[in-house]
C-alpha cells in the first residue's frame, strides 16, 4: 500500500477513536459539550495520536488500551488552539479554513470549552485504567508525561513565554524561539511519543532516546510551519500566510533565512530517523512511522 | 482545644502542603508561574482540601499519599475563579479584598494561568502514584472522580449552565438554579469528599454516602453565599455585595425568600451531618468534620 493511502487510512480510524471519546451533548451544559466538539471536530491531521499510536506499535503495544490516550493528546491540543485564538490571545478568526470557537461561541464559552477540553482529556485518559492491556504503573507514567509535558513545564510554558516573545519583538534571541518551539511544539510530541512508548513497555533507555528523537521532529515540524507561513497561500494552509511579518514574529526563519532554516530542519528530521532506527537491532521496526516523520518536512499544509 | 483554634491550626497545615506543591517560579515562563502562585496565594477557607483531609480520617486514612490530592483541588478550585472573573466571563476586579489574576497579570497571562493550574492539579495528584500509602488502583479511582467532578458533568457544566441562565435572566427556575449549584459548587465539594473516601479505602456504599452528604453541604454551602451577598458588608466579605441583586442574578434567595432559603439549608446541613454520623455504626467517627460542617452556614464570609 502506498504511504497516503496508509495515512489516510490511519486519520480515519484515529478520527473514529476520537469522536468515540467525545462527549455527547445533552443537558443544561449542551453548548459547552458543543463548542468542544465542534473545536475538536474542526479537523487536523491528527499527527500527536498518530504519532503515539506509531511509537506503541513499534515496541509491540497492540491493545486498546493505548487509545483513551490518544483521544486525550488530540483534546490537548485542540484546547490550546481554542485558547490560543482568543481575542485575549492572538485574536484568530479562522483556522483550517473554518471559523473558531470563539467567533462561533462567544468568548467564554470558548474559555471554558478550552477548560472542558483539558479537563476531559485527563478524565479520557483514566478511562484507560478501566481497560486490560498495559499495567496501572504504566498508565500512571504514561498519564505523568502526558501532563508534565502538557503543562507549565512544557506546553503552557512554551505559549507563556511565546507570548512574552511577542512584547520584545526582534530582540528575541535562537535560544528563546527554541525554548519556545521545545516547549509550545515539541513537548507535545515528546508526550505522544513517550507515552506510546511507556504503555507498551519500553524501558528507560527506549523512552530517553523516544525523547531525544521527538524533540527534533516537534522542532523540525515548527520551522516547517514557519516556512509555510512565508511560502504557502491561503487556499493551501486555510488560515492567512504572511502573519508572522505581518505580526513582526521572530521566527527560525527570520532569524536564520529560509535555505538554513530548511537545512537545519532536514538534518533533525534526518537525525530522528536514524535515532528510532538504531532500535531495529533490539528488533524494534516501524517503516511507516519512519515515512510519517520524513513526510513531515515536506508537507504543504 | 475549641473548634475555631483548632480550625486555625488545620489551615495553616494546609498552606503548608499547597505550598510544597506550588512550581517554583523560574525560567522564561516564569510569568505564568508567579501568576498561578498568586491566584493560590490569595487565599480562601482552603474548605476542599480540609474536607478531603478530614473524610480521609474519617475513613482511617493516615498517611502523605492524600496530599498531592489535597493541593490538586485547591488548584482546580483557583483555576475556575481565575477564569470566572475574566473580563469575558464575569469581569470581576476584586476577589477576597485583592486584585484578580487578570487584573495584575493581564488577560492572556490569566487565561494561561488558569490553564496552568488546572493542568498542575493533574500534575501534582499523579504525584501520589510515586509515594507509598494506599495503592494505585485507589489512587486512579479517586483522579477519576476528581476529573469528572471538576469537567463538564460536573464544576465546568454548572460554569456553562451558570452563563446561559445569565442571558435568560429573571426565567430562571428552581430547577436549573439546583443544576448550577451541585455542579458549579457541590460537585467539587463531593470530589474533595469523595476522594479522601476513597484514598482511605472506603467501600461503594460509604462513597455513595458521602457523596450525598457532600451535595448537601455544598448546596447549603452555596446558600449562605447568596444571603451573604445580601446581609453581608463589602469590609466583612472581601467582595462587592449586592451584586446578585444589580446583576439581577436569579439566586435561592430571590426565589425563595431569605428565611425559607436559610430554613432550607439548615435542614440540608443537618441532613448531611445526620447521614455522616450514621457511619459511627461501623466505627467512623470525626468530630471536628461535624462541627466544620456546622459552621459552613453560620459563617459570615
Amino acid at each position: 500500500m502506498n504511504f497516503d493511502r496508509e495515512l489516510q487510512d490511519r486519520v480515519n480510524e484515529i478520527e473514529t477513536i476520537i469522536k468515540a471519546y467525545l462527549p455527547e451533548e445533552s443537558g443544561w451544559a449542551k453548548t459547552v459539550m458543543e463548542a468542544m466538539n465542534y473545536s475538536v471536530n474542526v479537523g487536523g491531521k491528527r499527527l500527536r495520536p498518530m504519532l503515539m499510536a506509531e511509537t506503541y506499535r513499534l515496541f509491540g503495544g497492540a491493545d486498546k488500551a493505548i487509545e483513551p490516550f490518544m483521544a486525550a493528546i488530540e483534546m490537548i491540543h485542540s484546547y490550546s488552539l481554542v485558547h490560543d485564538d482568543l481575542p485575549a490571545m492572538d485574536n484568530d478568526e479562522y483556522r483550517r479554513g473554518k471559523k473558531t470557537t470563539w467567533v462561533v461561541y462567544g468568548d467564554a464559552m470558548a474559555i471554558l470549552a478550552g477548560d472542558g477540553l483539558l479537563n476531559y482529556a485527563f478524565e479520557t485518559a483514566l478511562k484507560s485504567f478501566e481497560m486490560s492491556g498495559s499495567d496501572a504503573g504504566r498508565k500512571a507514567k504514561a498519564l505523568s508525561i502526558l501532563a508534565k509535558k502538557a503543562g507549565v513545564h512544557g506546553m503552557i510554558g512554551g505559549q507563556t513565554a511565546d507570548i512574552e516573545a511577542e512584547n520584545l519583538g526582534h530582540q528575541v534571541t535562537i535560544e528563546h524561539l527554541l525554548f519556545i518551539h521545545e516547549h509550545k511544539t515539541a513537548a507535545l510530541i515528546q508526550a505522544a511519543m513517550m507515552a506510546g512508548a511507556v504503555m507498551a513497555g519500553a524501558g528507560e533507555e527506549q523512552i530517553s532516546l523516544v525523547e531525544k528523537a521527538a524533540y527534533e521532529i516537534g522542532i523540525a515540524f515548527q520551522i516547517q510551519d514557519d516556512i509555510l507561513d512565508v511560502t504557502s497561500s491561503l487556499e493551501t494552509l486555510g488560515k492567512p500566510v504572511g502573519s508572522d511579518a505581518k505580526n513582526q514574529k521572530t521566527t527560525y526563519v527570520t532569524l536564520k533565512g529560509i535555505e538554513e532554516a530548511a537545512r537545519e530542519q532536514r538534518e533533525m528530521s534526518d537525525h530522528a530517523v536514524k535515532l528510532l532506527r538504531s532500535l531495529e537491532e533490539e528488533g524494534f521496526q516501524n517503516e511507516f512511522l519512519m515515512e510519517l516523520i520524513q513526510s513531515l518536512i515536506t508537507r504543504i499544509k
